[in-house]
């Protein structure tokens, strides 16, 4: 189609109309950055940006994170103009309940929208996730003249984006691994909510990102859509390092406001926005409305998309003819079918004695035998976490098929990255790291959760069972945390064989799972196994018994001790595994009541955590034996005894329970 | 005294012996650390640094982070043989029980050791909140000739601190601030726990540094103490940077493993020891066993440096006399003591409905003027938090006696630069961001916890009245999660009077205090004031109550509603505000069981967040009334009328509850 510069320029000032129309018809929203960034982002959609509005799914879509999430009407304005399911309707909804319009954007909730982005800076180390997940995809399926996997990914971000440090973490990896498909707009518009960033962020940004191994591009002039152009071409044409375009703008441009602080979080007010129309030249005075030729004009742009896709569909025929057997990798890769673990003996082979962190270990290999996009990697301690997926290769910049990531020391722009893996398609992932620091990647597990993400992250070393490292290394408070974040799945296993059922579960989750794994051996038990994945059953039972002892995980074999001595003492004993309160709550009532009857109010849980999670069940009648302090630096099996996670108190402490 | 650098090269070695035999006996440790930057260490505390080993509590002392924490045993061995108070007994009692000499060295629990460390990158951005501390309280009380706060603050960090987000952020900061009298040496092994750095982490400390507006300074050869030494000048030559000195090192030098990431987590081994010992030319074989030559010499240094302290008394004594007025508020910001808040009648005068936020920036204002050292600020949210504290000005290089901070979108180094301020003694000091953001800051407020800090974290948008933001910006998991959290103090206040009680219990607890804050308006509560610092107490009563309804925050005015309605039904309904379980618990029994007496089980909680914390109180015949999914974009009273928590949602279920 022919370009018509006119018509772009009023495309680019439809973004900022539609913008203000909607945040003033809220009266409430940031309407800012949507103005300032309208030229780099059309610009950037309609001519450098490889998507089909017709189709979102398309699989070799580039993929657009607007990490500066507030900026949410930039890309609910764009998906309107470009023709995706969104309606002017939907923009008048914007931040009203049951709409396609929430505040920030939400994956899974309007077509089009890549991840969930608000909280700062996640959005570019997302982004990095995605691009990795291109890279390793296109290394393993594409061939010679068959690129059928051959997208960039794009991240438009903010001053805040900048300045918080889980997109540096992102950024020094994506440069380490050369991901020269990954360019990072950043709206340099020199204001945050405080004002001008020269109070708090005198940095240079280039300079950094250099410093990182990206390439550095600059455009002085925000509403330059030619430099803006050219600076996305120089971008695309550099295949060795991730680019970063800094493009200076003005916030709320065309408003006169223009340039300060008050744009970015509130509505520019009815007078402003009519001012606003006027120093843009924009001819419709009514809300919302668009000029015809504009809307003409971008349906003929919407049809030259279509034809981006039409191109690509006829390589994938001819690659999926040429290759037939990478094709049913890809397709299996795609399908998220798993095979059937559950009935697979190799899951429940578990025989001796050893940490849960080994058996993760084994289930971890098993699963790369029988997943073939399963890909993943711990925060630098894969020697402690045991993850690594043997014989499957290490990703470098040399070999992007390895199916391990170094992520380095950074947990958090680690779970982002495998949220992106997860997002781009194609792939499971999962990120490893020491129980204690889900502390650092919690932001990023809150988004897993919000996105119902089946992310998943084997967390060791999770309790006082650290030892000697001590409490800066002991979770205590972590596992009440996690169980209490929406949509997240914690798993604590007492065993293998509540290992395997952790995963199998956690794979065919719409959420994340944490698996909370133990650096100390632990027993094989009687009567676990697939009977798990309820999430809580009876392990060990007595005739009519008049106690029941909820464990989890390490404190599951305390449990059984401590019942063998009350037995012996004349109590009937009930000894009840819940790996997972989550899993154990989505079982139905009668269940639920077969294993904890309402009757017996003389329970007593036992966990080596906070005792937060446990009242539900204990009530006000029984017991919670856990940890509400900070751990120690000492030999495990010390803490365990000083601490009062021994038989002797369990069994004083039933037998208050029993006799109150 | 005379140096000699036979004895200095002794010294050094010392500590490589003396870190690995602890390693070894303890049969757990990190000892290539401690190894490879021995000389740098080394160099610092006996010839750079100003420290007084016979006073450790001396404000003027150089500061000492040691960021990469897993190098306890380094900063062991230097207590130990600087003649600090840590015996050859407390070193062979390393990672033990009762010990002085925990796995990760402890805040508080051994002298010398100036902030808890081992979650990485964390120590970097403390020392900045101890290098912004210097400045402040430097610009307030020096004079023109009269330097009596004037010293620098030290950080020794790794390859792991460098991947790190958190020490970037604020990193950052340092370089907008100018704070030329912060010194880190970046000890650089090229070695992680999965290996080679290469792998993960390929790019440019050095200029990334530089981008952040540092001096960066290498020496090649980490065991060329006259370089150190140099850089360390050079260093502290640059009243306007802050400054990076990059060692190239080698990983537990001296050992047969030299070089190894094997190094890293774990002893060498009985064998390895004793080769090292030979390749040190170490003359003693026994363990722990120093050479008396060296002795007398680090007791001829511990002299001289105790004559540093003696010299700047002098400098005190008349800067003291000079200025009795500034001695007399220094004394004050020292001496931790506070003005009787409770009986002021400005703390309690709220009489028309407002935000808690609003709430909170009046109290903040008022301990302004009564708190020379009240100092803190915003994640970049000033204008949201209400932090602003007026008329104290804004902390810059051009001057550094603002007391307002402009923290920028770093809400992690926010934290730790708070806990800086605090632990370098002095200030009282806050920081603010929005409730949900505590996950970004959680990783800090952790160690605020761990080392007993009366950090203030006044967090706003306390809940779904965030309301059109949605989900990523509406809290739900966090109250529990800080809840959970051993020793932070979780304070939501229902109204102006709670918030005032909220802050004043803050400021003398040891120990961090989150006050959750509405956005929304609220209104005066009959009935609340200072018996709120109880943390719960019964708000509004009714003869023989039959249901105690328990709420914090915004929904206590939803309980008080309920009640009425409930009342008017013929139910006898007590209602109990909580606005802290952590401050409830403390109380004795007897007045616990006077708000909630045992015989009244008909009981429910409403809280706008996840049930777990209340299930304590309501056991399983009561119920719970709050969010455990995420919430939406929408107004907020849209969304509080949606999601149940509403009259009559309130009354249904307590009906439900008394008739169970």
């Amino acid at each position: 189609m022919q370009r018509n510069p006119e018509l772009d320029q009023l495309a680019i000032n439809a973004i900022r109309v539609l913008s203000m129309d909607a945040i003033q018809k809220a009266n409430s929203g940031h309407p800012g950055k949507p103005m300032g960034s309208a030229p780099m982002a059309y610009t950037l959609w309609s001519g450098a940006m490889k998507h089909n509005p017709a189709d979102p799914s398309w699989i070799d879509r580039d993929r657009f994170v607007l990490s500066a999430g507030h900026a949410s009407m930039l890309l609910y304005s764009l998906l309107h103009l470009f023709g995706y399911d969104l309606t002017i309707d939907d923009l008048k909804a914007f931040r009203q309940w049951g709409s396609r319009t929430p505040g920030h954007p939400e994956f899974g909730h309007t077509d089009g929208v890549e991840t969930t982005t608000g909280p700062l800076g996640q959005g570019v180390a997302t982004a990095v996730g995605m691009a990795i997940a291109e890279a390793h995809l296109g290394a393993r399926f594409n061939r010679p003249d068959h690129q059928i996997i051959d997208h960039y990914t794009y991240a438009l971000a903010g001053d805040g984006c900048m300045m918080e440090g889980v997109a540096g973490e992102a950024a020094s990896l994506a440069g380490t691994l050369k991901l020269g498909k990954l360019i990072v707009l950043y709206d340099d518009n020199g204001i945050s909510i405080e004002g001008d960033t020269d109070t708090t962020f005198m940095e240079d940004v280039g300079k950094r990102f250099d410093a990182y191994g990206w390439q550095v591009l600059k455009v002085d002039d925000g509403n330059d859509t030619a430099a803006i152009a050219n600076a996305l071409s120089d971008a695309k044409a550099d295949p060795d390092h991730p680019s970063l375009i800094i493009v200076k703008t003005t916030i709320a441009f065309g408003s006169p406001l223009a340039g300060s602080a008050k744009t970015h979080g509130a509505p520019l007010g009815a007078e402003n926005v009519a001012r606003t129309r006027e120093a843009l030249g924009w001819p419709l005075a009514e809300p919302f409305a668009v000029p015809d030729e504009l809307t003409a004009y971008l349906k003929m742009q919407k049809e030259d998309l279509a034809r981006l896709q039409e191109d690509w569909e006829e390589k994938y025929a001819a690659w999926r003819a040429a290759f037939p057997g990478l094709a049913a990798e890809l397709d299996e890769c795609y399908s998220g079918s798993l095979p059937d673990l559950e009935n697979d003996p190799e899951f429940w082979a578990f025989d001796k004695a050893e940490a849960t962190r080994n058996s993760s270990s084994k289930i971890l290999n098993l699963l790369a035998g029988r997943l073939p996009n399963w890909i993943g990697g711990s925060a630098d301690l894969a020697g402690s976490n045991l993850t690594e997926l043997k014989g499957l290769g290490w990703m470098s910049p040399a070999d992007y098929t390895g199916r391990n990531i170094h992520f380095g020391v950074r947990e958090f722009a680690m779970t982002d990255i495998v949220n992106g893996l997860i997002l781009h398609g194609g792939l499971r992932a999962f990120g490893a790291t020491f129980l204690v620091f889900s502390d650092y990647l919690k932001p990023a597990l809150r988004l897993s959760a919000l996105m119902g993400l089946p992310a998943i992250f084997p967390l060791t070393h999770d309790s006082i069972g650290v030892g000697e490292d001590g409490p800066t290394h002991e979770p205590i408070e972590h596992l009440a945390a996690l169980r209490a974040t929406p949509n997240v799945c914690v798993w604590r296993p007492a065993d293998g064989k509540e290992t395997a059922a952790g995963y199998i579960q956690a794979l065919s989750r719409k959420g994340p799972t944490v698996l909370a794994l133990s650096r100390q051996t632990l027993p094989v038990l009687e009567g676990s196994g697939p009977i798990a994945r309820k999430g809580g059953y009876v392990l060990k039972d007595a005739p009519d018994p008049k106690l029941i002892l909820i464990a989890t995980g390490s404190e599951v074999e305390l449990a059984v001790k401590a019942s063998d001595v009350l037995e012996q003492r004349g109590h009937a004993v009930r000894v009840v595994s819940m790996p997972s309160i989550e899993v154990f709550e989505e079982q139905d009532k009668a269940y639920k009541e077969q294993v904890l009857p309402p009757a017996i109010k003389a329970r007593v849980a036992i966990e080596a955590g906070a005792t937060m999670p446990w009242y539900r069940y204990v009530g006000t009648d029984g017991a919670v034996i856990g940890l509400d302090h900070f751990g120690a630096s000492a030999p495990g099996p010390v803490l365990f005894e000083k601490f009062g996670l021994n038989v002797d108190c369990v069994v004083d402490i039933a037998e208050w329970v029993i006799n109150k």
